[in-house]
């Protein structure tokens, strides 16, 4: 039975209370949240070392860390050391990219290891799976076939680009893109689909999709093949095209009990953040939206984690449930264990910030500890509260300030000890 | 004659004319805007190194870098070095914060040299100023000493925290703050107007402080005393009524064509920002508004660059004009010049992210550059166009990609080239 079977039926299942218990919210008001697909709670059957968690309506914005060993970068210990950043700074999945080597091992490994719920993109890894063969070579069946061994392996949710069907390209093909297709599985459908002639065939048989998805329990994260890769392409036909096909899919899979979450853009200006996530909302019937980005500008080479984090702070304000993080490597090359730390916290600190601005319970509390701290000038305290308490440790000290308490930006002239002298009738050095 | 007599006069000056030609704006326009306050030409008659810039109404949203030798840290030489990296990034503006030891002759070069606008807040350097006297010793007359001395030196703004009055001063302390008073000039007139038992000395001689600022053509920026130092105490009444006097002030300096600035929060939730920005356009009569972040969570020490560029691109996008830069070093030490670098950078993004939203003349331009160059996969244009080409280059050579045109992100997967390969019939790696 999947979590949103049992949401249906009544059951409080163990994970369902364990997500009602980290987020502070009655199980019965979660339940009903699975129940018509607001909330998702990817845990995969056989996924036995995962620490659930619920993605969507009126809970914390969820992150997920990317990683994976690709043909240039196949060194599985260093995507071990990213596994242990997104768990060290509380990322609540990871994706697993691999699209070379033993890229089955490394995701059994890594799914025995993980809490955090584990996302695969099959297509990533059909073409290592099916050896020498050419990407035309490869069938619907195939396709289908890595599906089901991800499912089988204990993958939580699973991005399937059904939503660039026929119809959607031709959209596409008509609205004057700058960037084209920039998905990586979405350029390999296209091209699928225009080497062989055929419909897409995770739209075609997306059925077998959804039976294999419901077997497992796997969450379907409908891809979107057509995000905008540039501000120019942005909210285009071809975009909000392959949205209302999302949308149609996403009643598809409920109606089998089976989960989902949409994907979404991409790059976009701030000004139509807002509308793109409402428009989400309503095509896609509440189910959640998980964002990457967006990229607010396309200058941001070497800084897209901060593009990102001002694009996915506003998005998650406005209703995007869980953000895809970025690094400073986007663009550039695979990114590094340092890469990897960056670009978690960037997406930390929006999903939090939007946490606040939504009025998610609880998200308040730690910024009034912290600042409770800073008034107090204690700086144990203000470790312990922060994001990265090691950096803001390290930076501190790299410093001596004049006197030990401040800090060397203001040194005596700190506004905190001049304000707490004078209201406290202490004696001002200044 | 200041830039805004001059305007108000119909008299259309040098500076006018470059910050028209700047931003593709025609003159007389610029002039109608500087005439009524809403955008400001900072241009100190004596800084004759100037390349002016506007500020305000329509105009490129600016950004400044803070800098100056503090007790804690006083080599010239590093402080010279943040003023190059500004230069190179194209921050339109410089503040010298020094307060401790040469802090005039320090300040004297940096003009010399700066084709950057620069500004000051003289309240810090005045303590300095006056040998060993403590801050209760230092008289009204005395502040306006430094004021005076600042503005014969070439200064083009300074900010003047003439709005914390005894009645703002009520506000506050009804309000139940977390974090008081957290501006550094704030918290010296606060115990400056306790220990003396007198009125805030730029408010009671405002009238003194525009005549000088007349004389020499200095730019009032309105500094905010009582900015939020946390989302706690963010639009509290201790905010708002400062804001208010704010405005009334900035009428009487107009009143003697003396152009104006207001100085904005703080800290505050992604949510009240845009609310914030249309109270500051009302109350204070559509002058420029000039922004410390704000930063949208207390708990990013360490990463505050990124809290603040996500505040700052809101908060441009809904009127704020100029972004005051902040580095990875807030609230925990001195920035030292890879901060500067990390926190200009972050506040371009800022910058030009809501540029682009709220549809700056040519902002999308350099975006749509960008995005050409990535869909022909020309490293080469997309080093030209990153807002930091060097580092984007350093990145993508530092791993070597198995196909040279590709990165090793997607390696032979490129989204790019199998769209590209499709769309012009070339053949297909994959």
């Amino acid at each position: 039975m999947t979590q949103m079977e049992a949401a249906r039926k009544g059951l409080l299942t163990d994970a369902l209370r364990e997500v009602a218990r980290k987020e502070s919210i009655p199980p019965e008001e979660l339940e009903r949240a699975v129940a018509r697909g607001a909330v998702v709670i990817p845990a995969n059957i056989h996924h036995r070392s995962l620490q659930p968690e619920g993605v969507g309506e009126g809970l914390r914005t969820k992150i997920n860390v990317n990683l994976g060993v690709s043909g240039d970068c196949y060194d599985y210990s260093t995507e071990f050391e990213k596994v242990d950043l997104a768990l060290k700074f509380g990322a609540e999945a990871i994706m697993d990219l691999s699209n070379y080597g033993a890229t089955s091992k490394f995701r059994q490994q890594l799914i025995e290891r993980s809490p955090a719920m584990i996302g695969t993109v099959p297509i990533y890894d059909a073409i290592g799976y099916f050896g020498g063969r050419k990407l035309a070579e490869i069938t619907a069946d195939d396709f289908l076939e890595v599906v089901e061994h991800h499912a089988m392996q204990g993958v939580d949710f699973m991005t399937i680009h059904a939503g660039i069907n026929r119809r959607a390209v031709a959209h596409f093909r008509e609205s004057g893109r700058l960037t084209n297709i920039v998905s990586r599985g979405g350029s390999l459908l296209f091209a699928w689909m225009e080497l062989t002639g055929r419909e897409n065939p995770f739209y075609e048989h997306y059925d077998r999709v959804v039976d294999i998805c419901r077997t497992h329990d796997v969450t379907i994260s409908l891809g979107d093949a057509l995000r905008p890769g540039s501000i120019h392409d942005s909210s285009d036909a071809g975009q909000i095209s392959e949205l209302i096909e999302l949308g149609a899919l996403t009643k598809r899979a409920w109606e089998r009990d089976v989960a989902v979450m949409v994907e979404g853009p991409g790059h976009m200006p701030i000004n139509e953040i807002e509308a793109n996530m409402r428009i989400q909302k309503r095509l896609c019937h509440g189910a959640p939206f998980y964002v990457l980005g967006p990229l607010v500008t396309d200058i941001g080479a070497g800084y897209d984690h901060i593009t990102a984090a001002i694009g996915g702070a506003i998005a998650a304000t406005y209703g995007a449930d869980f953000l895809c993080y970025v690094t400073p490597a986007e663009h550039l090359r695979l990114p590094d264990a340092q890469d990897v730390k960056e670009g978690i916290i960037a997406s930390k600190i929006a999903a939090h910030a939007a946490d606040i601005a939504k009025g998610v319970r609880g998200a308040r509390e730690i910024d009034d500890k912290m600042s409770e701290a800073r008034r107090q000038v204690d700086w144990e305290e203000m470790y312990k509260y922060a994001l990265d308490g090691e950096k803001a440790r390290m930076y501190r000290e790299s410093v001596k300030a004049e006197d030990e308490r401040t800090c060397s930006m203001c040194g005596k002239m700190c506004a905190m000890k001049t304000t707490n002298a004078i209201l406290n009738g202490e004696e001002l050095v200044v």
